[in-house]
């Protein structure tokens, strides 16, 4: 395959790394800030090169500007940035009407699988406390992971009686049913790490997902460019490719 | 509910405690070995009062006897006990051509969800390497918990290429295909926990069930003793319950 | 020993249990609130029966108004009570000039230890990144939670350049050094679990506390009181006593 | 420094790559049996080369040959090898009249603090069962791992009153005061995992040490070359250097 990177930050170098490894040619990267790369820097979508799918793990502004370049150009593209939610799935929600994209918070199949058995596990315990705990190293600006707002969501469409909440130190406060505590843990170089507690009586029931390096993220994301570029216009995730 | 209690030891007081907050009544404790109870205690099957119900946490030598009682009387039994698995079963079977038996080898309904679960979850990931960590209390005699045989069965049954490995320390051994491998940890008074490891490439995913108190196992005994009492002969779980 | 019991709640009645189970009598319970209780109730401090001591697992209001109590009867007094530190803790500084005090926002001689720990870790580890989690049961208001506090304040004594942050939700922030970040999970039955994690690179180290039942504070104030009736007036801690 | 590396497997290669970027040069690679690299391979301590130091991260057999080699050239020597320790050891004593050895079964400094921490921290909980997992890759062939007899040595040394324990499945049994109970669970790509559990009444302390990458060995590796090649002949370790 031939692709473009947005942005060239760690993953971009991981995904750079593991596609050469395979065989694919990198055949350019975008980015909207000033940046060093040994490929053709694109700061202007209109000048895009010509590609079988992009690749993103950069910056919510970047993967907005760029999702207009695939638009143009017709790329299927792999969204994969978090933070800045709402903007970036209206800029998605546009471009696929153009070309197929892939959005997904996470790009490990491990994380897809988790997700799943949440949808099996929220109805059976829908009378135990859920709690979620992320854990990421210390240099993530963004809190809750957008793998763990993933989470949230995947819980309150199999109970929407539940909601989060983020604020267990402004005052004294119980419990109240239906809560969804969220805790974030930042620390070194933890690459990141998602539990999900159900706590009932006098039994707690945990599920947890530890990613042990960002290359389950990379492989995650090839894997999914072979099968996006065979796909209508239109967006798709670990559920509907 | 008229109950009779299959041993007085610690599972058997909760038992009673807990009935009786709930307004049933104790007919009696019955015990192949002398115990000290505040309950006539019958070590003889022929002579066992009439009951609704038998509940049983005690020890395989006791239920092997006492499953006889149940069969001669027709008194339905929640055979909770776990050790010496094969001769219970065969005694189980053979009783419950005479009266419903409930057997399960964790009385709680987290650790049924949690075998659910394990169903869902082993299909979807067979590429991950399968490993149990069970921790108890240091008066238990039995490793692996009954807990645990319950969930090694339940992954076999799910992908029978699978197996329980036992014997990591005999000798210098790297991990095989197929291998579940099995650890029992013993210590001060751990009511009862129950981890499956699902080890992958860079990534992991871990469920755990924690039992806080025995509680647990009272009330779903109490809870399937309703049920069972008005149920045709047969061995019931609680999937069939 | 004749105790007077701080009120009558769920922690008042498993030292009650125990104190009973020990020999030891119960005097009366000291309340500010209307409550119930099979002992004498007190609800003015000037009434307040002859004790060897008053032991304490109530809440800040009963607790600083009884503090008056133990300083006009001259009754040593073991306060466990955690939430509004501030004012508690100058209530204690005026009685300890009059009677002795025994202060410990967690009763557990394990939880002592893990302090302990703590004061050994913090200096060895100064590169490390530190956050804490703690978790209790669904009806506690206070978060974090007293021991928490207490965790809080060992860590930052033995490394001054530290302090907890509680705000990791309130806007995009990359972890700062120095920043003790703080998660407080609410669900069930859980009892109490700390955890405190060293995230440094590439290794991570975690020390977690585990409670299973509230009796190791009933223990822990029991045998406290053993020691403190003796001792001259002040206040004391684990380490002290 | 000019380097020699004992053997060229995956901690080989980390070693190298780390050692290049820290501008130190690797001289040769020493391998008894047939091995690929770039450097020159000697299967033969005669003809080693000149060199400051000698890291190894490689084979038992490999680590006693190579001994014999540092002995002959006085070249200080840094052994890292786990398995077939009683051996490992007596050819380290034999080596280290000769030259300096540093010996650890685990390179990181993380490890280290942990077995300080043990040191502590057994004293104060020897009312507490202790057991050990330890978790790994699924390519690992003794069991338990070196880091996990470093552990019991450490625990051992500071109560001789206990022993490990490694047969809970041999048969039913019940826990004796003074077993360390040892479990290693292998599965996936896990770097390493160490945790000591102290099981008490009603409570439970655990510490875990968890590795990310490799590369945390490699670079306690380099900075313990650093300063053993300033040292006079014997045995080092973390706390003697």
């Amino acid at each position: 395959m031939k692709i473009i990177l947005s942005g060239y930050g760690t993953m971009g170098k991981i995904v750079e790394k593991m596609a050469l490894e395979k065989g694919h040619t990198i055949e350019g990267v975008f980015s909207i800030v000033n940046i060093e790369s040994p490929y053709t820097i694109f700061s202007n979508v209109e000048s895009l090169p010509s590609a079988d799918i992009i690749i993103d793990f950069s910056h919510p502004d970047n993967i907005i500007a760029l999702l207009e370049g695939a638009k143009q150009h017709k790329i299927p593209m792999i969204v994969a940035t978090t933070g800045n939610r709402n903007n970036v799935i209206k800029a998605i929600e546009d471009a696929a009407k153009f070309c197929p994209i892939f959005f997904s918070e996470n790009m490990s199949y491990g994380i897809h699988v988790f997700t799943k058995l949440l949808e099996y596990l929220v109805p059976l315990l829908d009378e135990f406390d859920i709690e979620i705990i992320e854990k990421h190293h210390n240099k993530k600006i963004d809190s809750p992971s957008g793998t763990a707002l993933k989470i949230i969501d995947t819980i309150i469409s199999s109970n929407d009686n539940l909601h989060p909440f983020y604020e267990r130190f402004t005052e004294p406060h119980k419990r109240e049913l239906g809560e969804i505590g969220v805790s974030s843990v930042r620390g070194g170089t933890i690459v990141g790490e998602h539990s999900v507690i159900f706590a009932g009586n006098d039994e707690v029931i945990e599920i947890t997902h530890t990613a042990q390096s960002k290359k389950i993220f990379a492989e995650g994301a090839l894997k999914v460019a072979c099968l996006l570029k065979e796909k209508q216009n239109g967006i798709y995730s670990f559920d509907t490719i």
